[in-house]
């Protein structure tokens, strides 16, 4: 494939922090601060820019937050309010106390100006708590007339400020309502508003059983592909692991696609490397997406093409496993 | 919950004709006839209609087929063309050689005047073979855009007539086009016409790990709720099994569902009884039904909305689970 | 089914303390001590007897535990030892460093006397941290030698007191050892011990896409079906969901075999509810296992033995959904 | 890794025979006699020995399929009976009518003696039919024990010949007795004969969600490794898919696995190309195996080993990525 301007790498900056779930309840290691989180990001020596959580925890100001980020020659990419702490563990938009859902919306609103001050792209939408666990708990059309209101509302007030949300198939709820990519862009339709687009998460897609190079393509020719976050797992659970671990050759199909739809951005890291270095484990994906997308430039697009055009599986899978295999 | 008229029942001719794998070549019984199918269809007993073949095999005409159904006090419920037999192994609406996928397009055109014959509420589209197999192997925009075009052409040719998709995740191809209820929503507002419909089978819904009951509102709520088909599976493969045996409270939150939206229309068998008497497994599941519709009507919809409302699961499981248990 | 003597039931105590995840990192409620948590065991009314992690958290003395059961009229059924804190967060057992596996090793042998002083039934493994996420992370050999010894020799040094090993699909780790019923009897053959057994939980036997009903018969046959825990999941995760709320047929199925197995021990509950109140969630699955108890009483026997002695599918399934339906 | 004897490889015939499938009822393509498709194979090249079904077809002697063999340089491998077709779709081993039963143990004992005298390393068992498809079905402990007598019986009476079963997740049945390798394992156990082993098939464990390499290891040190036959799937179906398509970074771990415990013997391809030339696809597999083998000449054993020592995931992931990536 013809030559490309070299991708620019990001992270949610969740990657540098602290982790913790429901068994080492004492976290997988010590406390870290925003700002110290944000000084591991720097070290790992690749990364332009970061989406990071809102509210900023410890008192932190927008100023701090600039200043750690200059010092480490970081922007902001985007800003994530995190509407899925014990607050909003019944759901954020879609809560059913609506002085809980007005909090959310409120969270969110106010998460607009600081992501201006500190030049985010957009603001995140990641309702993780917004679902159901059991048969029978909810009322889905109510949920989703929540969801699509509370998405508008807060989208409207800021018709310069982009949005996007991030689907996933679930967890923490065991039912997320957002839950892959086509049903993402149809509540979008609902809400009426140019403003928000999608954040199509490689890990996330294989999560939700799609096929990542086709769903991100549906978003695109919709123009609702606002942001790339990669990453993998074992496509049952959303394990966050390296890019390239366990699906190496549809992540090339997702770089090959990437390039395709002309993709110039910024692919942003999505990872809880639990046991790892964090900075090792971004360097690591990092290479890898960077050796992926030099093989992107050995494919033989004519003859894949071809390939394609008569849907011809072998011929196309000879053509790829042997940018692998030699 | 207050009276309705009893539900008619429907099957896909199908259930009562000769099963094949690819284990059991030679069949898991002798052949059946179409017309000796529609004497099985018609012992069960209580269906009103069916859904039937095209072409119809054996050289059997639309009055052969008008006389059995009378004779047996059927209806024809919708004629469904046979795009995924040999001829079309490598796609159907989407093969690769045009001159197939316009030979697929014309079977299509040519079922239109037998199902305005035989009264057929719709044509229905079941491009099982429409999809792809391996990475690589297909540019899916091509495939989306093939798929979009022809059923499009289709409908257009016959505005009078309604047509439907039923989508399934996949087999037999390893990965279908039309995988979900919200992807197969976003390609019918591509064709832009008003006479396409989605089939909501609930075990292709279970199979696509949808919520049934969140998935059917979202195609009602959009106006292209066009028929409902039942059975069960074990949610990794479309096992085609009779109503009600594995996902026994979903599929009564399926049946809760269908009364919510105020569905009085047929209600579809769509089984394969592999190992078991057609008949029998028909009349089987047509008694679930209505057990689980009688449980319908004792279910106390104010207790459940308030239970909804609070999304209370504790609250909501007990009445529910009480309606099973006593 | 002729009639036996009532169930008991006991709870894993962590049902009652504090839960948290990686996105709830506050919590999904505040903190709750040991003792409290018993207290709240106590509330259930139900439950007579618990499964106590340690070591014991907050400084909290044998004794202290001891006068907080009486107080409540519960008793110690098992100890669980944390083998999953952060400590063994790269593995307990199986932990590439010799002295962390000692020193897990050690946690297990000094749970041992506290176990008898509570006059606990068993000492439970449950390594959860114990395998490995990604490919070609770990020499699979070695894990399975240092599993094997590490139980063996915790087992051996205690001839009196019994074991038994919680197997799971995955999580924490994206893949566990010990991860089905029939992998973890393979392993305990391999420790030529006598005193290790299997604790059966339903919820990890769905989750391992196990028939539990076989799973189970296959642990009672061999010897080793020390424990039984219970709950629910959508059996790609281990959702720890209130009993019936998923797999309602499985469930009943499984209370049959408990019964057809001369099952008389306590039945434990392992649930986390997140976002319910965990008195009223013990509570509702001591009733729905009552209820499907009182089913089972209601089995006609000899019919069902004749449908499986002709495995006639149908036949079986009416017998059963006519249980739940009337 | 140290040069070894390249892998010679063969096949299942089925690979060069007739599809047919539920829905493609016509089949994927023309009938092929039994000697056609030995002929196919030997077009392939590199093929050395064949897995046969028995009986064979269309009144073919020992002596044709002898000649026809020898003709394209092909040995017998294995003889497999087909205790799935119309006659066995009840089950096989553990049809609920002991005639029938009788009748498929007579099968396989008649298969023996055509084993013989073709030279075939071992009988095969793939008793696909022998499970249950819906909850409450069967008696799980007489299938068990049906299955264990029947294999016994059939191995006692041949104690010079080798048998081996092929254990599956599920299909045609919904689930399958012998399940997944330690389920297998143990029934072998349970029959307390030598001559009885475990085709362990790539795409089986991947579908059963086991780790091949750990599962081969298990296998392998109980003394219980026949054979090893590959493919690639989708790990939700047996989708016989090509080697390496799917899962290239488990494959060639797999391959590395074959490596370490010295797997000298033919390597079995069980593809099932639908859609493409059957030959080619052989051809393609045998292929990406070599390249595949290649790699494991070339991975730094020492520095694996020492990131495996470390459970290293970052390390060891590197390593292996890098003989892909460059």
């Amino acid at each position: 494939m013809s030559a490309h301007q070299p991708y620019t790498f990001g992270a949610g900056l969740w990657l540098f922090g602290q982790f913790i779930d429901r068994y080492a309840t004492d976290a997988y290691g010590p406390p870290v601060s925003i700002l110290e989180a944000i000084d591991r990001a720097g070290q790992v020596g690749d990364l332009v820019s970061l989406d990071i959580n809102y509210p900023f925890d410890g008192g932190v100001s927008v100023w701090d937050i600039k200043k750690t980020l200059d010092r480490n020659g970081l922007r902001c990419h985007a800003i994530t309010p995190a509407s899925y702490s014990r607050t909003y563990r019944k759901g954020g938009l879609t809560n059913p106390d609506p002085a809980v859902r007005r909090q959310c919306i409120d969270m969110y609103t106010a998460a607009i100006e600081p992501a201006r001050e500190l030049g985010a792209k957009y603001v995140k939408f990641w309702p993780g708590q917004d679902g159901y666990d059991y048969p029978f708990q909810a009322d889905y059309a109510d949920l989703w007339k929540y969801s699509v209101d509370a998405v508008r509302e807060v989208a409207a007030s800021a018709p310069d400020m982009q949005f996007a949300i991030e689907c996933k198939f679930k967890e923490p709820r065991t039912h997320m309502l957002f839950c892959n990519v086509a049903t993402t862009l149809l509540a979008i339709e609902d809400m009426g508003v140019d403003n928000v687009g999608i954040v199509m998460d490689l890990g996330h897609s294989f999560f939700a059983r799609e096929t990542p190079s086709e769903a991100i393509q549906l978003a695109h020719r919709r123009g609702r592909l606002t942001s790339v976050e990669v990453n993998d797992n074992w496509r049952e659970w959303d394990d966050d692991m390296t890019v390239g671990s366990v699906h190496l050759i549809e992540t090339l199909e997702f770089m090959y696609t990437l390039r395709k739809i002309g993709w110039s951005d910024v692919i942003l890291l999505d990872q809880f490397p639990f046991r790892e270095d964090p900075v090792q484990a971004a360097r690591e994906s990092i290479q890898t997406i960077r050796k992926l997308d030099a093989l992107v430039d050995r494919i033989d697009v004519p003859a894949l093409r071809k390939a394609q055009d008569a849907q011809d599986a072998l011929a196309a899978q000879r053509l790829v496993l042997d940018l692998f295999l030699g």
